[in-house]
């Protein structure tokens, strides 16, 4: 038996959460099933979409039941395995979500290989949001050289991985950001071409300077007044890559997007697409992306916070803005 | 010199367009440039899209200018031929707008066979309505056997095109348009399995046991408070072809669309599209409705209005949903 802690939902929220809405608790873990492997948390991902399964009814995925361990992709170490191709002191990716153990089907987990690359990449760069980034770019909003693509929440782990491929691309790239320090990042490390302030008061006007020839893609991760800014300077048959709205998660009722009319007079296409739907996108990915990080060409940025039991205030603080980087929790060293 | 009755934008509308909007003239016409055709007007079709052109601003098409011939697609004879390929007495569609004669460039005008169809149907089923149902069906929806088609204004030019094709195709078919004639004659005459009526005041309740799996594809002509209830009944990997908003055509601001959260957690696409754009799929249509048309698949229904002088009081029926089938002027016998 091993004593496990664990971050449980204790309370849906209504709005914005706090903290109140997390519990911490510790169980004893047993030993594994069958094709089962325990897995020591080294890293745990937090990211924008488990806002979603906080909330109750029908979403893209199931939620999580009040009492339940809050979901989340991780990185670990087998400590016992009882299924086969995995052995103590493998490295695995999966999900255990936010918990210091856990036993995990065999199946759901993909080893690492702690050479090629740092072993918490897997959660942001090579994993699940640099997969998003890839896919909604260049699959979904089909982003071609010598088009503007402008994408929001641009500093995060999605968004400063769909600047650089756009740049690798040949596109012209305008980032948006919150505040000059994350802005002035885009330009000068990840080599955007323009970035722009949501905070701006003269958010549209300052767009449309950054972006003089208007918009062919969105690569949407906020929704609300930054989505308002960009819907007037999509060019006609542009497309919006719908990948989050974080500006909504805490909306207690549906609000309306912007008009139809625009997107009838300009023959937009948007599409709204879950990683998850892509996964057999994950082998030209992981080739495409190994290959530009050995390059250099794409540069990548963590926000570490040490310590399973800072979880909830991290996650919190996520969904104000204040990370800075793809967001980890180191569980265990 | 003949003499030329012609319909002009005397005035733009500021909300719903009036009779005062449109001024009937008469002016002498010329005989045609070289490279020219002299028609004279036999078919004026009406059609929604031509609420937009009588606005300023930015659309995809140019306005109408004020003082100008109200712009329109015609089916006409010869009258005079100044232009190669062309002889007197030849029937011709084109674009001459809501007036008796004009001179129009040969290159702009297609030649029709009047013992094949109807010669008004190259401006309904056969024509730019017929395409725009096929290709916003089939290409922008990619509407599949099996699959639920809602299509609003469904006993319109277009919307009794794209449930008749998506029958042919082996789709589930809901029809809505307004009023009991109208919904009736959706199933007993064009073979939807189901009509809701818009001025339903249930009507969420009603599209949804009319959709018992929900919907794959909406063919959207209207929005409001249509699309509203459609919107939370679309199934995962759901498409709406954005088609018109005639319920918009009027605001004075721009209208907020459905919630953005819904697109995401389906991953809906919606794609505004214009039939223009889509010229190259004229002729595949052509032939697959010229089959259909023969082999008595698809239904089609004319309203037909005698007199140009009755355009604008007909055009204003038909933003208010008065017309029963392809609206259609007889300008001349």
């Amino acid at each position: 038996m091993i004593a496990n802690r664990q971050v449980l939902l204790k309370a849906r929220p209504v709005g914005e959460p706090t903290t109140d809405n997390f519990e911490i608790v510790e169980k004893e873990l047993s030993a594994p099933a069958d094709g089962e492997v325990l897995v020591r948390t080294l890293f745990l991902s937090l990211d924008p979409y488990m806002r979603g399964r906080m909330n109750e009814g029908r979403s893209y995925a199931a939620s999580v039941i009040v009492g339940a361990v809050m979901v989340g992709g991780t990185v670990g170490e087998v400590v016992e395995s009882n299924a086969p191709g995995f052995a103590k002191g493998d490295f695995v990716s999966g999900f255990a979500g936010w918990q210091e153990y856990a036993n995990l089907p065999g199946k759901t987990l993909w080893k690492l290989d702690a050479k090629a690359a740092p072993l918490s990449y897997a959660l942001g760069v090579l994993g699940m949001p640099g997969l998003t980034a890839y896919v909604g770019l260049l699959d979904i909003a089909q982003a071609k050289a010598g088009e503007t693509v402008v994408v929001s929440a641009a500093s995060g782990a999605v968004g400063s991985v769909v600047g650089q491929i756009a740049k690798i691309k040949g596109c012209h790239t305008v980032g948006i950001a919150g505040g000059k320090m994350k802005c002035e990042h885009l330009v000068n490390d990840l080599g955007f071409d323009a970035w722009v302030d949501h905070r701006d008061p003269e958010l549209f006007k300052s767009l449309k300077a950054a972006c003089p020839k208007g918009i062919e893609v969105d690569f949407e991760n906020v929704g609300g007044a930054v989505l308002q800014a960009i819907w007037p300077l999509m060019n006609d048959f542009g497309r919006v890559a719908l990948c989050g709205l974080i500006a909504h998660y805490n909306d207690t009722s549906l609000s309306a997007g912007p008009s139809w009319l625009y997107m009838l007079a300009r023959r937009l296409t948007v599409r709204g697409f879950i990683v998850s739907d892509h996964m057999d996108r994950m082998k030209d990915f992981q080739r495409d992306m190994g290959g530009w990080l050995r390059e250099g060409k794409i540069k990548y940025r963590e926000d570490i916070v040490d310590g399973l039991e800072n979880a909830p205030t991290a996650f919190l603080g996520m969904l104000k803005g204040k990370n800075f980087g793809k967001l980890i929790v180191r569980v265990a060293q």
